[in-house]
Parts: C-alpha cells; sequence; structure tokens
C-alpha cells in the first residue's frame, strides 16, 4: 500500500474512525517515514455514537474488548477494568470479538488455506462469559469483582443503521436476549444518573426494574427529583 | 422545534456527534414523551478523531471543559480530574470555551440585547490558565496537581478541515504557540507508549524534547525497544 502510494492515489477505507485501533497510527508513522503524505477523513465510531443509548460519553471509562473463549483459553481481565471503571462511577463499552477468515487448529497446522465461516460475538454471548467469570470469582471466595447478575447493562445492535436496537436490562436478563444480525456492542452501565436512568426506561427488557431504580435514586437524592 | 416536529419533518444539525452533549439526550426524552419519533445520525466528533494527534484513545480518561475566567470567576477543578487521569496514566482531552451571542453585565442588566463579538479560547490561553493554577497551588503549599509546567500536551486546532495543525511540547511551550483560527484543543498527555511519543515527534515544536523522551523510555522499559 506504502509503495502504490507514492506514485498514485491510494484510499484506505476503514469501519468507524480510523484512530479507533492502533493500527493505524503505525501505518502513518511508516508512511511519514518514506515520504508518503497523508488525509484523514474522520468518521463516526461506536466508541461516540454508543452515546445514542442516553449514557453519557464524559461517564465511560475504558473500553475493553471482550474475546471468544476456547476450550484452552479462558480469559477474564476485561472483568478488572470493568471494575475499575464501575468503582469510578463509570460506564464501560464493551466492543465484542470477530473472527473473519479464521483458520481450525487442524487446518493451521495442515497448511490448508481453509477458513472458518465468520463469526461475531453477540450480547447474549458476551453477557453469558461474564456471568460465567462472576460465577467462577464467587466460588473461589470473597470477589472484588464490581459488577453481578443484577448490574444494568445495554445491548446494542447495528448502531446507525435503519434496523438498530438497543435493550436495557441486567446482565442476568441481557444474557438471554437475541438482538439479530451483527455487530453488537454491551455497555456495563456505572453510575447511573437519573437522566440516563430515565433514556434506558425507554428501551428497558422490564420497566419495572428501572422505575424501582428511579425510585430509589430519587429517596437518596431527593434534589435530583427538584432539579428534573 | 417539537411542537413543528408532530406535523412536518425537522432537522436538527449539530456541530460533532449529537451525544456529545446533555442536552440532546434530554431533546430525545422530550421527543419521546410527546409522541415525536426521531433518527439519529451520527457523525465524526472531536472526542474520537483527537486520536489523530496518535494518542490512543483507549488511552484517555474523563474529558474535561477549561472555561474562561472573569475577574471574579476563575474555576479550576477541571485540573482536579487531569490529575486522576495522569494517576491513572490516562491522557485528558481539554475541550476549550466557546462564548457565543454573550451580553456584557452592564447590558445584560440594561436589559440591551447587544451582544458581545464571539469568543474561542485558544491553545496558548487555556495553557496559560493551567500554568496558573500550578503556579497557584504551588504558592499554597504542596501541590496534589499530578502536572506542571514540563508535562506533555498537544495542541489541536481546526481538526478535520484543510487547515488542521498540531504540536506538541510541554505546558510551558503550548503557552507560547499561536495555532491560528478557531476551534482548538488541547491535550495533556498521561502516560507515554514509545509509538505514541514517535507520533507526537512529528510535530514536536522542539524534536529533541521527545529524542529525549523516547530515550528515557528505553532505558526504563528496554523491551518495548525490542518490540518494535
Amino acid at each position: 500500500m506504502l509503495e502504490d502510494a507514492k506514485t498514485t492515489d491510494i484510499a484506505f477505507l476503514v469501519v468507524g474512525d480510523p484512530f479507533g485501533a492502533t493500527t493505524h497510527s503505525d501505518l502513518i508513522l511508516r508512511a511519514l517515514q518514506e515520504g508518503v503524505s497523508y488525509k484523514v477523513i474522520h468518521n463516526a465510531s461506536i466508541l461516540n455514537a454508543v452515546g445514542c443509548c442516553g449514557l453519557q460519553l464524559y461517564n465511560f471509562g475504558e473500553t475493553v474488548s471482550i474475546v471468544f473463549w476456547t476450550d484452552t483459553w479462558k480469559p477474564d481481565s476485561y472483568c478488572d477494568k470493568i471494575t475499575v471503571n464501575r468503582n469510578n462511577g463509570f460506564h464501560t463499552l464493551c466492543l465484542l470479538d470477530i473472527k473473519v477468515k479464521e483458520q481450525s487448529l487442524e487446518n493451521l497446522m495442515k497448511g490448508k488455506k481453509i477458513y472458518e465461516p465468520p463469526r461475531y460475538m453477540n450480547v447474549k454471548e458476551a453477557a453469558t462469559q461474564l456471568l460465567q467469570v462472576v460465577e467462577k470469582k464467587r466460588d473461589e471466595g470473597p470477589s472484588n469483582l464490581a459488577f453481578d447478575e443484577n448490574t444494568i447493562c445495554v445491548g446494542l445492535a447495528r448502531i446507525g443503521s435503519d434496523t438498530e436496537k438497543l435493550l436495557a436490562g441486567t446482565l442476568h436478563q441481557m444474557a438471554q436476549v437475541d438482538m439479530g444480525l451483527p455487530l453488537h456492542s454491551l455497555v456495563v452501565a456505572g453510575y447511573l444518573h437519573p437522566m440516563e436512568l430515565e433514556m434506558l426506561r425507554t428501551f428497558a427488557i422490564d420497566v419495572a426494574t428501572f422505575d424501582q431504580l428511579l425510585h430509589e435514586r430519587f429517596q437518596d437524592r431527593p434534589w435530583l427529583q427538584d432539579a428534573q
């Protein structure tokens, strides 16, 4: 790409904003090293479009990625980041794994260039994995996790398209939803301001959950209700 | 706007992404209450376009706003947020104040609808204010601030336009730059990964500063150099 760019105009299209991924900064550094000039055209990205769920962008902490587990590899370090965010009151945007052009271990070892069908982690799978971590930590003794099956989450599907879908509910509820075709993302909510609760209530799996939370919030902090 | 939207199609254009500001969630809640349907078209925003400076988006903490000081009102609470971010290694995007259609106190009291010319805080003014807080806290005794005149910052001007400009340097250096026409933003950097340092170096006010930082980083953490 950089070689061709020395003699002609080359465009490189990406999904979302070009700087959501480290890779593209690296590409620019290498372009500069080779004397190739560049121009960036910014775009909307799930990193800011997630605001459509009503959770305020400035209340989001570090973004995490949830990857597909295998039989032998079940990482859960993203749960520590969600915990740090929640302990600071912040929401966590969880980007869900995408497997495209992956080879099975067998085909990889045999050197066969046969690719598995693409897989996109959905909200149900992501929430189920989080619940499994919650249960595993619980079995191990007192848990440091700052979330559990009752933590409020938001499922997002196909954001920005005409078929976009939002659902709000507990982590337990999220592990049972079918949000249809990819791409999906999951938000684990932190401290919820009443206006955020009211937005989530508009696409709640169970409205009563949010009515109860709003009631509790206003009992704790009546001045918030006065301010509405 | 909502009244008209009951009988016809109404478009509401905003700068950046519609959910960068709390106001627009509130507008949607009121639309839903009045039975007005809506469709959001997402857009790039400085909240993600800031990635063009080479600092990784997932390393940004809470965004802050720096407001114009008056003779009697000099808030500096954003410095506490920058401190929290830096103590966690995170960068801070500082959005700079915009004053449009403001009345002078005199005209406001006289009820005269005469508006002051629009003012846009520039990088130099923002950095100067931050330096003033640093000096004030220093005068008051041991300071809790996690930044000073030597902290690496990035000035951004007119991002996304053909005349966009980036400058990287210390806070002290930023207080002396002229980055031209608005809009400006300022980033106070947190922990800098070598790849981030290399990107900043490409638009450094003083390249030697970044060569020195890269040298120190690799002395501390030689495995990072091996990984390059």
